[in-house]
């Protein structure tokens, strides 16, 4: 998909409703890693630096690339920009000559090493290269342990029942049975705190168990669970694009909209029971 | 809040539900910095590292910064730690002495800069001594104005028709008519899109119109529209203990949970005219 700029992607999925199956196409919204690269100085002596690379969906990425370095504090008006180009999930930005660049505004540094590259195959490699050997294949989970683990969860989150406003992160059990649960503002962060507390009990890679995430699945999470050696990972949202394909090349087994009875397999179909 | 480890917090809110408003305490998740350090190296010469800065809402602070450092690759296994410390939002974490630290496994880079500290103060001012400005205070938008908007930006919402699993921003004047979308798997580059947006067309600071979230409003979102002067903001989901204090130290109004004929106020009431 590397620079074609598409905003959503069509994939071949398995479409799970109580005992039924079936095959269907499915719209994706892609994630890509967007390059932001000014070029700055005087005339006779310019530098070009690498500012960012975002995970975003394309399109309007000039406005993304602009917005981003004016809400960074590195521009404060258009007046700033010599030109903007649009190349292949790369921005490359001129600041006019009389603009400095102090980046000591960024707030934030974003993706900066070379470990995650300009297109999504480049990031597919980086995940790749980092997850300890290989995803096991032992896991099997029954339709039935996911059906209402979503309820369960809800159940679980004293701090979702409090503020209706945070993210979690559960270890389920091949049975359904939530056997840790982590709360956070960033949903990264709850998958971690689970990873965190498995590793000091010495229990990773995650064996006999999935994980079930109260939100979207994108790319960050999926390289997480990677990690971790889950097999199965089910979410109560959309995967991004991203997501699956790195799922996929892992080997992992991606669930998304697990809600009541229904959801919907991205791949690794075959770690799924039918009931 | 600084340094006091709660994952929740009582905020005095108005809650508007049609004509009806009334004023009660209603609980925040905590959103709050914690810095992650490593001391590394052979006994004789050892060294302390900043390793990241990531907002998170405090509990399980020491299993937050083992799973990070082990899905980032820094770490492989718990035999890598010889202790872990919690300080004040701080997690001081020492390598065993025969483990190195190799930072280019470090995918991202985290809120590196001295400008986001420690505590949540410390944020707040970093982001209040970037803020172009102060914000105006011309608004008013009549609680009519909000109701429903949801529905129409949903029905504005291409990508989330589609795939069911994508965010959005919109600029949406004082009849609640929405002006511009943007959607995108990150919120903050759905907003960074509209700011960009605008910014082209030297239409910073926002004016005379409200920005509305598809999500939750947290800290990083506050900051983005308060840097493009945003006098009210409203989101479907809840906003984190951070965003609502520094939208009350910018002068913004914040509202959640704006759905149907229902929202709540934040701060900034004054800005939102009953029906």
């Amino acid at each position: 998909m590397c620079g074609m700029d598409k905003s959503e992607v069509t994939f071949s999925i398995t479409k799970v409703a109580g005992s039924h199956r079936e095959k269907r196409n499915d719209l994706l919204a892609v994630e890509e890693p967007l390059e932001i690269r000014i070029t700055h100085g005087k005339p006779d002596h310019r530098e070009q630096k690498n500012i960012s690379v975002t995970m975003r969906t394309p399109g309007e990425d000039q406005e993304l690339a602009l917005g981003f370095l004016f809400t960074e504090g590195i521009i404060t008006s258009i007046n700033n920009v010599s030109s903007v180009e649009s190349g292949n999930n790369v921005i490359d930005l001129q600041l006019s000559p009389d603009t400095t660049l102090d980046l000591n505004s960024l707030q934030r540094n974003f993706y900066t090493t070379s470990s995650c590259g300009v297109c999504g195959k480049a990031s597919i490699d980086a995940v790749m290269s980092k997850v300890p050997g290989s995803i096991g294949t032992s896991l099997i989970v029954s339709a039935k342990a996911l059906m209402n683990v979503q309820e369960e969860m809800i159940r679980h989150q004293k701090l979702f029942g409090n503020t209706g406003g945070i993210h979690a992160s559960a270890l389920v059990n091949k049975d359904g049975a939530i056997e840790m649960i982590r709360e956070d503002v960033g949903r990264h962060n709850a998958l971690d705190k689970i990873i965190g507390a498995l590793l000091r009990e010495n229990k990773l890679p995650i064996s006999n168990h999935f994980v079930f995430l109260s939100g979207r699945a994108g790319f960050e999470l999926v390289q997480k669970a990677a990690m971790a050696g889950v097999e199965v990972l089910a979410a109560v949202g959309a995967p991004s694009s991203l997501a699956v394909e790195i799922a996929s090349q892992c080997g992992m087994t991606l669930l998304g909209f697990v809600r009541d009875d229904r959801f919907n397999i991205y791949c690794g179909a075959d770690r799924i029971e039918s009931q």
